[in-house]
C-alpha cells in the first residue's frame, strides 16, 4: 500500500502512503485515548502482540510463552513490510520503490518500566545482544541495505503503555543522514588516511571539557557541534566499523555507560522526550569487495543520544541548520555533576 | 557570546551558545505564561519593540510612529548579530566561526490577527515587497551569505501575542537544506541542461493530480516526494532564481494564490503549528561571475509550506528520512475540494 518516493531536490527517501486520509485526520483528533486493558508487552499478554521473531528465552521453552527476557514483535503498524519483490521504478522525472524492509519492536525488558535506564546493566546488555543478533539475521536479506535501531519516548502511539521498547526499520535504502555520514566519513578517509570517528575521539580526549564519562572500553561526550541541548554521543574507543562485531565483555561496558549517561539526563530533563539511535555499517552485500574495505577503515560505529527531540521548529524544518541555545561544554559540565 | 560551529559529520552549522544553562532550564519550566499587557507588534506600541529597521508607511512620517502597513523589527533575542568582523577559526579538526549575521521580525500587518492568511491579498503582496527591499538591502552586506525568510506558526515565543509575524535571518554560511538543494539543482543542470525546477513545474502540470491551484503566474502542488502532510509548494511558473527581481504584478498573483492555500490548509488542519520558507538563490558576492551565471540557470526560488510541522519524532530525526503518512495525490485532492 505504501510507497518509497525520493525527493530530487534533496536525494531524500521518504515513507508514504502508509495511511487513508480518514485515519490520519481521525488521529489528529483522538476521541479518546485509546486504552488497553492489559499492557501488551508485559508477559502472560504474549498473544496481544503479532507472533514473535525472537526472544530470548531458554530455549526448550515454546515460542510466544510467558518466560522471555527480551522479546522482537512485528510493528502492528509497520511502515516497511518484509514481503514481496523490491522494485524500483521511475514515474517521469521522479524515483519510487515499494515499501519493502522490515519494522520491529524490540521489547527490552519483562518489567513494565518506563525507560530501560530503571533497567539493571546486566539487562541492558541483553538489549545490545539482541540488537547484534537481529542485525545479523537481517543482514543475510539481500534486499536491505541499512538496518536502524532507534528509540522514540514518550511518543504518542497505540503501544504507549509505558512499558520500554526500541524500534528496528531495515530500510532498502540507506537513509539521508546515514548517507551523508558515510560519504563525509569516506571524504574524509581518502584525505586524511584516519576514520573522522578515531579524530573525533582523540581531540575529545584532549580537550576533556565535552567528555561526561570513560569507561575502559566506550566514552561518552557531548558532540563539539550537538543538535539538541545535552545531545551525547557514545563511542567504542576502538575502531569498529560493526556493531554486530562487538565482544559480550564491550557489550556489557557499553550497558553501563549507557545507563549512567541516560539516568543523567533524564535526571535534569525529567520525562520528557527523547531519542537515540544506533549507527553500524550499512549492509555491503551491493557493494565490491574494496568498497567494503574502505568502508571498514572510515566508519566507526556508535550510539547518538537526542534529548528533548521535539522541539524542532520552523528554522530547523525549513533550513538544516539548528539551534542548541546551550553551549556543548556547558552541557557537559551539567551531565558530569549531576 | 554564541558561536556558530560544525558538525563535520554532516557538514551542518549549529547556532549555540545563545542562552545560559539556567535560562534554558527555567524556560522548560515556565512558571507562567509571560504576558504582555499590550501586545507589541500593534500599532501604537511601537516603543515596545527594538527601534525599527524599516516600515512601509508615507515617508513624511517619523520612524516609529504608529501609521504602517508593514514593519521590520530586529528580534530582541537575535540569533545572530550585525555588529563585528566574520572571524573563522579552527578548534583542532573542527571549524567555528562568530555569530554574524542578522534576525528580524517582520511584523505583516498592524491588525491583530493570528494568522497572515486573514488578511487581504493586497496586504500579503505589501509583505512580500518588504522581504524583497530586506533580501537586496542584507545583499550589500559581504558577510552574508544566504537570507532566509521563514514562518514559525504558533511557536512559544514572548511574543506569542497572537500577532502574525514572520522571520528573517541573513547567514554567513548556507545553511544545509538550501545547500542540498543547491548542489543538486546544479548536478542536475549540468546533466540534463534544463532546471530542475523548471522540469518539476513540467511534469506537475503534465500528472495534474498533485496540483491544487494555478494562476496566472504561479502553481501550487504537493510535491511528488513530500516531508510533511499537505505540505505545499509554490513556484513561479516563468523561470527566476531571484525572488526579489518578480515585478510587481507577480507579487500580486502570488500573495493571492498564497492566501488560497493558507486557508485552505488552515481549513484542514485548523490552528495546528504550521510553518513555510521562502528559497531564493543565495548571495553571490562571494562567486565567480560564472558561478553565477550557472546559479541563475539551475536555480528556481519557490516557497515550502510546511504543515504540522511539529510532528517530528525518533525516526526523522535519527534517520533523516520522513514518514508522510498520506499519499500526495490523496492530500491534493483534498486540499482542491476543501
Amino acid at each position: 500500500m505504501g510507497e518509497l518516493r525520493k525527493q530530487i531536490l534533496v536525494n531524500q527517501w521518504i515513507i508514504t502512503g502508509t495511511q487513508e486520509p480518514w485515519e490520519f485526520l481521525e488521529s489528529l483528533n483522538p476521541k479518546e485515548n485509546k486504552q488497553w486493558k492489559q499492557c501488551p508487552f508485559c508477559p502472560g499478554n504474549e498473544s496481544l502482540t503479532s507472533p514473535e521473531i525472537f526472544a530470548l528465552r531458554d530455549p526448550t521453552l515454546p515460542p510466544n510463552s510467558s518466560k522471555w527476557e527480551v522479546r522482537v514483535v512485528p510493528e502492528k503498524k509497520a511502515v516497511l513490510k518484509k514481503e514481496g519483490e523490491l522494485s524500483r521504478c521511475g514515474i517521469g522525472m521522479h524515483d519510487m520503490m515499494n515499501t519493502i524492509g522490515t519494522h520491529e519492536l524490540i521489547i527490552e525488558t519483562p518489567k513494565h518500566i518506563n525507560n530501560i535506564s530503571e533497567e539493571e546493566h546486566l539487562q541492558i546488555k541483553k538489549v545490545f545482544t539482541v540488537y547484534q543478533r537481529r542485525i545479523k539475521e537481517l543482514g543475510d536479506d539481500q534486499r536491505f541495505r541499512y538496518p536502524l535501531i532507534f528509540k522514540n519516548q514518550k511518543e504518542k502511539s497505540p503501544y504507549k503503555m509505558g512499558h520500554t521498547y526500541s524500534q528496528l526499520i531495515a530500510f532498502p535504502i540507506t537513509p539521508k543522514k546515514i548517507k551523508d555520514e558515510l560519504i563525509n566519513a569516506k571524504n574524509y578517509y581518502e584525505y586524511k588516511e584516519r576514520c573522522i570517528f578515531c579524530d573525533i575521539l582523540q581531540q575529545e580526549q584532549n580537550d576533556e571539557k565535552r567528555v561526561i564519562l570513560k569507561n575502559n572500553h566506550f566514552i561518552a561526550f557531548v558532540p563539539f557541534a550537538s543538535r539538541f541541548v545535552f545531545e551525547t554521543w557514545i563511542l567504542p574507543l576502538e575502531h569498529q566499523s560493526d556493531f554486530a562485531l562487538e565482544s559480550e565483555e564491550k557489550l556489557l561496558d557499553l550497558a553501563e555507560i549507557f545507563k549512567k549517561i541516560l539516568t543523567k539526563i533524564e535526571k535534569i530533563i525529567g520525562n520528557r522526550p527523547l531519542s537515540y539511535a544506533l549507527y553500524t555499517q550499512p549492509y555491503l552485500q551491493h557493494r565490491k569487495e574494496e568498497y567494503w574495505k574502505t568502508i571498514h577503515q572510515d566508519y566507526h560505529w556508535h550510539l547518538e543520544i537526542y534529548p528533548l527531540s521535539n522541539r524542532l521548529l520552523g528554522l530547523e524544518v525549513s533550513s538544516g541548520s539548528y539551534i542548541e541555545p546551550i553551549l556543548p561544554e556547558k552541557a557537559a559540565q551539567l551531565l558530569r555533576e549531576v
